[in-house]
């Protein structure tokens, strides 16, 4: 274990080298540490600001190694890091944040929904399914229609499907490819809501206000924050943060997204144990951001302050969006944050830009 | 002359590793530029932050023609780059922001003050000298106490001393190395104030508002803005920035020092053609920082805007004062801002914090 607080010269391993480990690294730097980025692509945007970057599977011992030799800490930008690499650099005596078993929950949509529930915390009625013949048996369970998603891997929409009617339900799961599956109930949400939350190596937290979220095709589009939200419904998605974070014994930033229901409840849709695209917005909304932070906690720094100090609309551009960078830049109140992508592929996540008025 | 607006995905050369070239880096990356150092020191702040880096002097030849074949653009950290360089790179057909004539003017503190005061800007009265006799004769002319400077090079207090009476011109003359100098009359202000202003390539201003300096053995220790300044004072000082500005026929950020008189005119003190050490209030203060609105400016984009949007008090760290940075995290108000200079020798600048509150 390193000395904490870890004092700034010190090196902080990043792996992977997408959006989010670039402006974690950038957020590190700000505070004296250099990033040193693990990423397989060698023209990673997180790589054209870190200090070094190791460009390997994630999962190569050698890689591990020489991170492990340069690094004080590591933490990940993803939550699809490879268990053999965190397990890898356990073995080499690293120090991992936010850790194994928040990896471990959050890998598998099951065993993230089970964690839930045993907090406390409300989540759709869910099944988990290994067959074809379970897959039905799930469907028929939690009612159709339903949600079939596979329970490892997928983001952004991709590898899930809706089965309409129970009798569907074989072909939805050969479909994702006949590998274990989570089938959710429908959720007449009114809103999806996200909150980003942060824990210390102390156990003190720091909870962002609530952001409201709008997908589309599976993809974030925009959020708005501090989301239109009474004290009750505050006071509940902060309830919710905090037994998560206690539950995982957490140290780092995590993203939480939420449906809100017509009742007021709010539901669990998934948690990312990392810094999150909802989360973007604190950029230049709040005086420390959801990088920061997050690196603050991993490094067991105290966490910075979380009140919104402005009203701030995140829109993210996607694909060719990104090529409007000119039209941005001339609007006085907002903000560009482009992550360096050589190819705009659609859909792709090139940048997101922060609109920002006063409270 | 390349394309402009210049286009996220190029690449911003930027002469200087230091602090500044650090956080011009980092606000290059945010707008989606990748930037390229040239610095001799092999491990400076700002290679730390940057996609690549060439380690040479500032006027190898060969280190030029590599900046000149990555880079689009080419800007700079600080006004003493070799004029060779900058010639070796007009002459390579890269265009260089601020520009050759700007760092002429501010290389020499006798051209200095002649060009302010040919734009009908104020300064103290002053004369050059380049023999110990002429020392004699510029102090006699403009009344001991008389401060003389080197013409050229010095920052942070080093190269100057006071002469007390004009018998004494000729030794201080000789305890600054015989070389030429400026004898400026001594002047009785009661501020250090200075402004921090932009100009884009299509002529367009961005002018953020005073802030009050106080030194301490020549280095700047505190910065506090938005300064206390009534309507008055603000016009007459972004008057001096626009006159000066448009007299540089300038591209980027320039840093104006000033003397508050009594009466209330503003002299100006010197002139800095690069982002400024006073302007790093506005990180935190403003919605566009100094370092962005340099990159905006530099790469042709739209300039942003500039009004406070909270009170800093910027203090920087100096030498071992940095090691005081877990006190500084733990202050909620406190926004630190570290350089990652591994050696911290005394009086050396490692960093800064920005104390914020609500206007």
């Amino acid at each position: 274990m390193p000395v904490l607080p870890l004092a700034p010269g010190a090196a902080i391993g990043i792996i992977g080298g997408g959006q989010l480990g670039r402006m974690l690294a950038q957020a590190a730097a700000r505070l004296g540490f250099d990033a040193i980025i693990l990423e397989p692509e060698p023209e990673s945007p997180a790589s054209r600001v870190a200090a070094h970057t190791i460009v390997a599977a994630y999962d190569d011992p050698m890689a591990l190694r020489t991170l492990a030799d340069v690094a004080t800490i590591v933490t990940y930008e993803f939550e699809n890091v490879p268990v053999g690499a965190v397990e890898g650099l356990l073995a080499l005596g690293m120090e991992v944040a936010p850790g194994a078993r928040a990896l471990a929950v959050a890998q598998d949509r099951v065993e993230e929904k089970s964690f839930l529930n045993a907090q406390g915390v409300a989540t759709v009625a869910f099944a988990g399914a290994d067959t074809a013949r379970e897959a039905f048996e799930a469907v028929a369970a939690v009612g159709a229609p339903a949600l079939m998603k596979t329970r490892r891997d997928g983001y952004d929409g991709k590898g899930q499907r809706w089965v309409e009617h129970a009798p569907d339900a074989a072909a939805a799961f050969e479909a994702l490819g006949s590998v274990p599956v989570i089938v959710e109930a429908a959720c007449e949400f009114t809103r999806e809501l996200s909150i980003i939350a942060a824990r210390g190596r102390d156990g003190s937290t720091a909870i962002y206000p609530l952001a409201e979220n709008h997908h589309e095709h599976g993809i974030l589009r925009r959020s708005l924050a501090p989301a239109r939200a009474d004290q009750a419904l505050s006071d509940q998605a902060e309830r919710i943060a905090a037994r998560i974070l206690a539950g995982l014994d957490y140290v780092g930033v995590i993203g939480i997204e939420l449906f809100e229901m017509a009742d007021g409840r709010l539901l669990v849709n998934e948690i990312a144990p990392r810094v999150h695209n909802t989360g973007h917005w604190t950029q230049d909304g709040c005086e420390v951001d959801q990088f920061e932070q997050h690196i603050r906690a991993v490094a067991g720094w105290p966490l910075g302050p979380t009140q919104a100090i402005a009203q701030v609309e995140m829109l993210n551009l996607l694909g060719d969006e990104a090529d409007a960078w000119a039209k941005y830049a001339a609007e006085p109140e907002t903000r560009l944050h482009l992550y360096g992508k050589r190819e705009a592929k659609p859909g792709r996540k090139m940048g997101h830009i922060n609109r920002v008025r006063a409270l």
